[in-house]
């Protein structure tokens, strides 16, 4: 079997046109590649959602290595705005250009091309397991998490787990992520009585409540940061009323407020706190405050070992850069990968992903196969 | 000439249907009232206002009593929500029903009819005033203020005036308005700099900035009441930002105050204290605040004196009530008026004005036909 070409593959993907939650042929063309280098494959669709479970090797081995990753990509926008056709994957001077080109068909098509590659010239004393999703940029409900479920309800296991997202800022080999601060979002309805602004002590406005609410909240300090983590965030994004009419006093008002925490929290200390907050505020103003939260992810780390050593030292070998350990970003189907096994994300440079002629660099998809193919081989040593 | 009945007054009055800016024959009417009794009449119209002169009695006369009211009315609203026809006028029971029957077609039949059985029957060694506006619900640019500048042009003067407006909470003969807080608007719209939710400190967000200087401006104490006028008050009526999505710092928020202030206060020392609040969170939080104010009227009292002791005898003979000095409530023409000379403000129980199925209690008409007699009887005493 001749070696793959990632970029080729790269580019079959990206004219595969998986928007959220289409499989567009994506993991079809996968399943028929991995099947024909003797990787055992399985859909596992859940609610409407595709997702490829792949593995080569004995089921339940001991060693085995797992990718994670996902061909969904985010929509298009307006097509006018492209200089170059969205699922075309043109390739223009150095770049392939199209949706998904760096998030994240280049990262499957490179740790696919690896893994197949790998297991047919060097079978390894083990396992490799591919979990691919068709929903990641989503809600996500249905993707990693069903795979993972299907997993442990079959027996199936990887011991440790590279997802192979876009990591590095800037230039190739800069980053890697060994955990992600978790977020959540909280909206807040106050409640008064509508009054007469000429009287408002015979009203109860709930805009005084909500300001000094949200002041509080902004101006605490939820921590400096620690070991692995930068410091914790809140955001107030928006606060509304909608209120035209100047010499009346609304009876309600809102507001919303994202908070990305690291380890020194949890969705629960801080549902708490925001909880307390509000309640301190409705006792101070006699109003009546709702509180929705949702966490879309709790704060995880794969705390500095085996498996970023493993990782950090293929990255150097191939691009002389040391990956910085980091724990920056958004969220990533890492979060729930972290529940089943060691898991730590490294991919090409992000820049251009969800923007308007997405594009990448053709020669990172080549280092990035060769890295993930250097990762199997130490791994496996 | 047989004595005018103000009930009958009222109820032509209210047939017309003059809701702002429109005559609606309400103006013509008194205007051949006034005419048939002696009283030189001249419509003062200003780009399309239309506005009623009528003085009996010769021209700058050193003793002059003034009346203002208008005859335009708000509109009725939904007419399905009425149990009587907005324009009819009907009596049923003790009251009669229609738009404008308190607010203040009443209280300008009381005194028509009033100052006409007056001049003819006694006529007094002065003059009498009459101006009413048909624009004193809408912007009020070409209304009172119209009349003021044409009678200064004119050289025609009040020597004191009495505002038939509605000032009674309760009930009859209760209260008298000797002068009215000012209002301001203020409107604030925040800059900073648009962002990641994950990344605040690439940002300059807006909303922490706008929760602080709101949450100072509630919470300050304007004062606590001056010798006649309530405490100042300040409602923060709303704060809008349309920012639909949780992961972006927006770049721009709003809101707005409005505030009632008594005689410590001028619209210019409110303003430059608005106007250093915003300047002292801008230099906190690193944004820019932008602020639009209008004053639509400054505060003004006509102190304890003559007039309203002119009044209040009057009203306490013919209702057995002291009616209180009061300072309370929104705006009315008193606040052009009181430049040209005293003014106080007496009328009926307000109650239903700018309500559905807005009522009088037929007997407060002859009550205040009888007071405003008084009032010109003892005036020219």
């Amino acid at each position: 079997m001749p070696a793959i070409d990632p970029v080729a593959l790269t580019a079959a993907l990206v004219k595969c046109p998986s928007v959220t939650p289409v499989e567009g042929g994506a993991l079809v063309l996968l399943q028929e590649l991995l099947e024909g280098a003797g990787f055992d494959c399985t859909r596992v669709d859940r609610n409407g959602t595709p997702n490829l479970f792949a593995r080569w090797g004995g089921k339940g081995h001991a060693r085995s290595f797992g990718f994670n990753g996902h061909t969904d990509v985010v929509p298009i926008g307006d097509e006018a705005d492209w200089q170059h056709a969205p699922f075309g994957a043109e390739i223009d001077g150095d770049f392939m250009y199209g949706r998904g080109t760096t998030d994240m068909k280049s990262g499957v098509a490179a740790f696919a091309a690896a893994a197949v590659d790998f297991v047919t010239q060097t079978p390894p004393e083990g396992a490799v397991i591919l979990t691919i999703t068709g929903d990641e940029e989503g809600d996500a409900t249905d993707g990693t998490t069903a795979l993972l479920d299907w997993m442990q309800a079959e027996g199936e296991a990887m011991s440790v787990c590279l997802v192979g997202e876009p990591t590095c800022p800037d230039h190739m080999g800069q980053m890697m992520k060994i955990g992600r601060r978790g977020s959540l979002t909280a909206w807040f309805e106050v409640e008064g009585k509508q009054g007469h602004s000429a009287y408002p002590h015979r009203a109860c406005n709930p805009l005084p409540a909500l300001a000094r609410l949200m002041d509080r909240l902004a101006s605490h300090e939820l921590d400096r940061g620690t070991e692995h983590f930068d410091a914790s965030t809140l955001a107030i994004v928006t606060m509304d009323t909608g209120n035209p009419a100047t010499n009346v006093i609304p009876a309600k008002t809102s507001a919303c407020v994202n908070i990305r925490f690291n380890d020194a929290h949890s969705g629960a200390s801080l549902s708490e706190w925001l909880r307390d907050e509000s309640a301190k505020v409705d006792a101070a103003f006699g109003t009546k405050t709702n509180l929705k939260i949702k966490i879309s992810g709790e704060s995880f780390l794969t705390p500095p070992g085996p498996l970023s050593e493993l990782i950090g030292k293929a990255v150097e070998a191939e691009t002389g850069v040391a990956p910085e350990l980091s724990t920056t970003g958004g969220t990533s189907d890492a979060r729930f990968v972290k529940n089943h096994c060691p898991v730590v994300e490294f991919g090409l440079v992000g820049k251009t992903m969800h923007a308007v002629d997405e594009r990448v660099e053709v020669e990172q998809i080549h280092q990035l196969k060769a890295i993930y193919t250097r990762i199997l081989a130490d791994y496996f040593a």
